[in-house]
């Protein structure tokens, strides 16, 4: 029933080897079924060269199992909190690609420096602190989702419109309307964090770009009255 | 009729990813028919695996698309704003390839530092500034263009000698006698903007080439006098 | 005898080069035979292209070749030692991979400041002094050997728990319980090489990994309650 | 009859392509033939892809063709000059490789900071001062070769020792024993270009190599004990 959701979420987390965002099993991609309010993720710790469909292990809202015969990722308790609370959001990928993962042991936000952020994310970044010991004890994987949702809460930014997060110390995670999108993000976050690192040594003064660009660029995709593309 | 064209613009655009300039459909490329007026363009948003010679789409030196099934690239008025003041132009290519675009969020012009630079851009490379609010609701692409063009004026530089330019906080433009010719100059600016960032951190103070070595550089590649390679 | 450590030995060596970690023959690894007490290693000079199974080497703890017909890598004596000392290591790996031989070079060690380190090192990884030039004319490789074990017993640092050593001015020594733990020891020791680096660029204040979290990281793949992967 | 080498020096210049030194025609390398007393070089301008063993042209110690049907390298009176004076080189390799060009542009020497640089190079890397304009023009490429030669013999440097130059604003230099020895010094001069750029970011107080393991690493490999090898 779940088939087609399956060879998404598989093609998804061969993707994000083919695209340098992981080595050995460092990443995993997720994606979400309405209808049956569970997502179905990669298994723990499995070389993607081995990973098959038939591999990937469903999941309900709670993190618990409920198909499947190997274990869920490790970080599967975040993505059930990030569906859970992000509603509109079908799919979560987490990797460690080289650069977002720099800029979250920087402990610092990805500011709006160009068009290639504002094509994806409208507005900055955020990096969400560190976990408390005692948030770690109750529950490392769980509590980073939560986390996640309260930074969002509390900077009051719309997860739909900067659909990504870095954790400080730690790397990042992304989303979007489905697995392959949140891919993208992924993708596309791990080149701000490259370009905005290196632009920041070229020019320690560099701008962020004028909020009129930010609107333009962002909302000629993603808007009303979009235009990009075929449709 | 454009045949040969839409064939050569195909190849142009099919390059892009392959010198690692492109992600997804970060660029695009068009090429100039002198005797119908018209330029060939990549449509917009079409990824280049699905991309074939007969997607290409037809335009005149209005923006006006004048053949061709899809929705031209969105950025297809700057194009031809470029075609419509840049005569001896023939070929041009947007990116948002890495090391150029990290140099266009810093705001700063590249400056002439090596001969890999004198070998095909006769001096700085300008970065154009912001464009204004104003600019962007009277047509961002369209403005995009006629900033281009105005630096060229107001700098007092000849397009034909310096075949790119950077654009505040968004990426590079590059052009040539053809397509082909303008895709180089979009490798080498990359390179350029790389090499020059990194030389930069070398030595904070290093020096822009004299300029009797970009003379000589420059000129016996493209002078009246040139002896490289086989003509 | 060892036929099966042979073919793991050669694999091992031969994905230092599918990791990008060594250019020419700029690396070797080994792996150790517990009821012979010897170790197979890659020969010295031989390019990993021309490379075969049956080209490694058999030395013993002393360092001494028991059987092969070429000459053992020249870093021999560092690998005999290393496995002399280091009772439950039974995989060494020398490579001049570029991001750690950089750190390497700088003289500094490598701070645990996100989880891709805590995941694989628990704790900082140090970087050995100079050899002085008593030690090197007493034997090059071997006081190498023994410069890393007593780091290791000056600083009281698990080699199980910390997986690998910077030499200063020369590169990385990695190590596992087997050859091809200690290959990725040695990926991840350049990839955390890579990150620290920028990270510092982006945060000259970027702090440590806390402690809470390094623990969490760590003991979920490597303590006694794993949860980590299929086990 | 010069086939061999012509074979040699085709695999040579296709080799630079082969390890990221070159892109489009930035690059060159030649081989040379003792008993007749000419090199056999690449044409002028001609792409990897299309060059073949019957392209590359032949020139004697005067800078002039003796043999082929195109131009030769415009940096052929470079190559002439460096067989002229170099006695025991036989191999010359001309590139604008990234790290090397880089640090070429920054007008500074490379330091001895690791054992990388020791395998290969006994000795700093020296970095020649700009042509000036007279040189230029009385023979921009011919000089060139001049300038080398008198920076090695100036500071009094061994060019069989240090097997390669950076010179400023424009890239580097370097020879070996044939032309395929010369390829590797190129490949190891890039290299060791980019270490010690990112040697100096982690440390901007890192230290030269201590002479006596600098004399250590490059005699076992190519003193008259050396020992690295099959030898």
């Amino acid at each position: 029933m779940l088939k087609k959701l399956k060879e998404e979420v598989y093609a998804a987390n061969m993707e994000l080897q083919r695209q340098g965002l992981v080595k050995y099993t460092w990443g995993n991609a997720s994606g979400f079924d309405e209808d049956e309010q569970v997502f179905v993720i990669k298994p723990s710790g499995v070389p993607y060269e081995e990973l098959t469909p038939d591999d990937l292990v469903t999941v309900n809202l709670d993190g618990e199992k409920v198909d499947g015969k190997l274990n869920p990722s490790s970080d599967t308790a975040t993505h059930a909190v990030i569906y859970k609370h992000f509603k509109e959001i079908k799919g979560v990928v987490h990797t460690h690609s080289p650069w977002a993962t720099i800029w979250a042991q920087s402990g610092q936000e990805l500011r709006p420096m160009g068009t290639t952020h504002a094509d994806h994310f409208y507005g900055a970044i955020p990096c969400a602190r560190y976990l408390t010991k005692q948030e770690i004890d109750e529950g490392y994987e769980k509590e980073t989702g939560n986390l996640i949702v309260d930074t969002f809460k509390e900077k009051n930014i719309d997860p739909v419109a900067v659909p990504g997060i870095l954790l400080h110390g730690h790397a990042s995670f992304t989303w979007g309307k489905n697995v392959t999108d949140a891919v993208v993000n992924n993708v596309v976050l791990d080149e701000i964090a490259k370009m905005n690192l290196f632009a920041r040594i070229v020019n320690p003064n560099a701008s962020d770009l004028p909020q009129e660009i930010l609107d333009k660029h962002y909302l000629r995709k993603h808007g009303a009255n979009a235009y990009y593309g075929q449709n």
